[in-house]
């Protein structure tokens, strides 16, 4: 199955904790009852927020489920402090999905990093380098066929499986490191795709700790 | 360039410390002169090893520069305790190399995750699937030059290439992480290539930490 | 305040999770909605258990509001896998509180490191060896008081504390890493006052995971 | 023994790599040779430290031997990406020491977090609070004494040692993190006793490491 965009591919599986969370770890209080945010406890996590305490920020914690094309999924386990279990296709050889991207973007002169807003390939669908894209890929899939149907171990067939097949894993992480990945991942240095991931898992968390999310989005100078 | 071999592919760049820097920081003594191990140092050793002391085993460190296909490198890199610094195809388009194995094992049977040790295709050279595989993987560098040439941005156009492609890393960790990865990766519930992976750290690795490599292999019943 | 047992100090703060999750990891499943262990829940969860798949078990989270002397912080932390934040005595010089042991257990011969569960003083609240130690205890807390009323920063006084007074600290981690401390701190080498710190954390999960707990219990022979 | 100061308490066990293992881990490159930083060299470090890059500073480690009080060990090992191994009081009972500030120093009044340069006792050698401090202390170290000849554990009978008491560890990091603990702890809101650690730390790898430790100090304009 083909997909030609990265959104909603991630979803919340759960989560321990709110902005409340953090300032009783700061507090190293047990209170279970208060639900609310009083004026002291907004200034008490903008002073930890301000002054870099990031230790509170690490008793919240979030667990995902994400769905992305595999480079998105090696550079997000490059972050150690995160919990991960993945499919494998070691295991699996079905449902296999796979990301086109529309338009493919064009890469940047002046720095040899990024990619550009700008379309690469004039009017993309008619354009000849786009179905060489999609031959190549379908004709991955056809010879990862073959190899299995021939008895060769999953393990190695995957090897022919091009790069744009979706992995998906569970990740869990604190919300400390959490805003440190999406610091790092939402910036225009990043890959376009992983900047739309950071996007989503800031909108996802936002309902959870807007104290924090807002303290975020200040610093970073994010609307 | 087709590698159909994973041999060699890992080389040690540079090392702190051997057997004894593991008996110093148990004895937490400052010691640079004695450069043999007595019996009394091999004894705590042993002592320390039997007993799974294993702080001790975190004082010596290697960094090895390692070339492997993708899904070798999404395994390893599952690793947390190590430290990375991968090349980016985000940057990089030139000297892609890829891995064709040979043989193509047989998918096991009975355990859903191995392959076992028997030619999948006979006579592979000549056997239609193997010509499949390796026009895919082609038909793919023909897609990833033209998208390239299109003005297409690498971060994207690296969709196309396919797993079997090698990357490139450094990777540092301890004595102590490096054998909890070795047990894991040199059992035949590991990927075979992986296997070989694991074998060769060990072989690298012996010549520096004789003694504790023995109490490894006697452990593992490796010879 | 004087405290002569080590009981009850650990609280439950908050946790995320039980059984079922490590069985959605291993899934990459998204279930919000069974609640219930079903059989192949409990071999699955079992088979994982017995190969050692760890991953899984990482998606479950628990917080800890912990209070103990001293050294047996020191040992906490050294778990270098939890998220901790603890009272500082550079800002906090009131209720502070502090642990007599009640009995006083005995050096073990054969065995350096471990205190035999027999009592060293005869008649203890008599002994006038229990009264040194008190009365050292009492003498530092007066020469506390004497060097903050002098004006004395609260970070250098505290030196002259006794290494009894309790600490406190919000502790988070997740399963597979809290049964690793458990396994470790709960046996007969563990400290005394360790292995009962070890065995409440046990206690308190195991309402929430009971499966997994049968599951230690039963590898680690605890009844 | 006693120590009115906290010089020299450092040792630097070993190290492994200088600033051109920097230059080659981010380079990817296996070049044993080159022993000098080239002016391109100078230029990369240069561009990964502006650029905060730091996975390429992971890959040099540092080996140190530390003696210091309680509460300062304690500080240093909540650094979670470090390697320890510490001399434990529940097997050791000679040869402790101990720390007595010279001269304590003032609470600050505005920050209560922090002490002040100024000394806190007039003319303390003669200051009946200094000498309460060492009566304390030296009833403490009775106490314990009396506690093991009476055959109390060695693990419960040094609750009664005060927290002015040395403890000795190996530790074990990488420059990258080193970099973030010197940060953390060089500055004057950090415990003045871990002040002159981390200004200790800098001294001794600067040597080693002088284009970091020169970029490092212009960042954080220490001299």
């Amino acid at each position: 199955m083909e997909h030609t965009n990265i959104d909603n591919k991630i979803q919340l599986v759960s989560h321990m904790g709110d902005d409340l969370s953090v300032v009783n770890a700061a507090r190293k209080s047990y209170d279970k009852c208060s639900s609310e945010m009083s004026q002291r406890d907004i200034d008490l996590l903008k002073y930890m927020w301000n002054n870099k305490h990031t230790s509170p920020f690490e008793f919240v914690e979030f667990t995902f489920l994400v769905k992305c094309p595999i480079p998105i999924a090696k550079q997000w386990m490059r972050h150690r402090t995160w919990s991960y279990n993945e499919i494998s296709r070691r295991y699996t050889d079905s449902n296999i999905e796979y990301y086109v991207p529309d338009p493919f973007r064009k890469q940047s002169e002046d720095n040899k990093q990024a990619s550009i807003d700008e379309p690469a390939l004039d009017d993309q669908l008619y354009h000849p380098t786009y179905w060489k894209y999609r031959r190549a890929i379908k004709s991955c899939f056809e010879a990862y066929d073959a190899l299995l149907k021939d008895g060769v171990a999953k393990e190695q067939a995957r090897f022919v499986l091009p790069q744009a097949v979706y992995t998906e894993f569970y990740a869990k992480t604190d919300l400390s490191n959490l805003l440190k990945f999406i610091r790092l991942r939402i910036g225009t240095d990043a890959q376009w795709e992983m900047q739309q991931y950071a996007k989503q898992l800031l909108e996802i968390i936002e309902p959870i700790v807007p104290h924090t999310v807002r303290l975020f989005k200040e610093e970073m100078n994010i609307e």
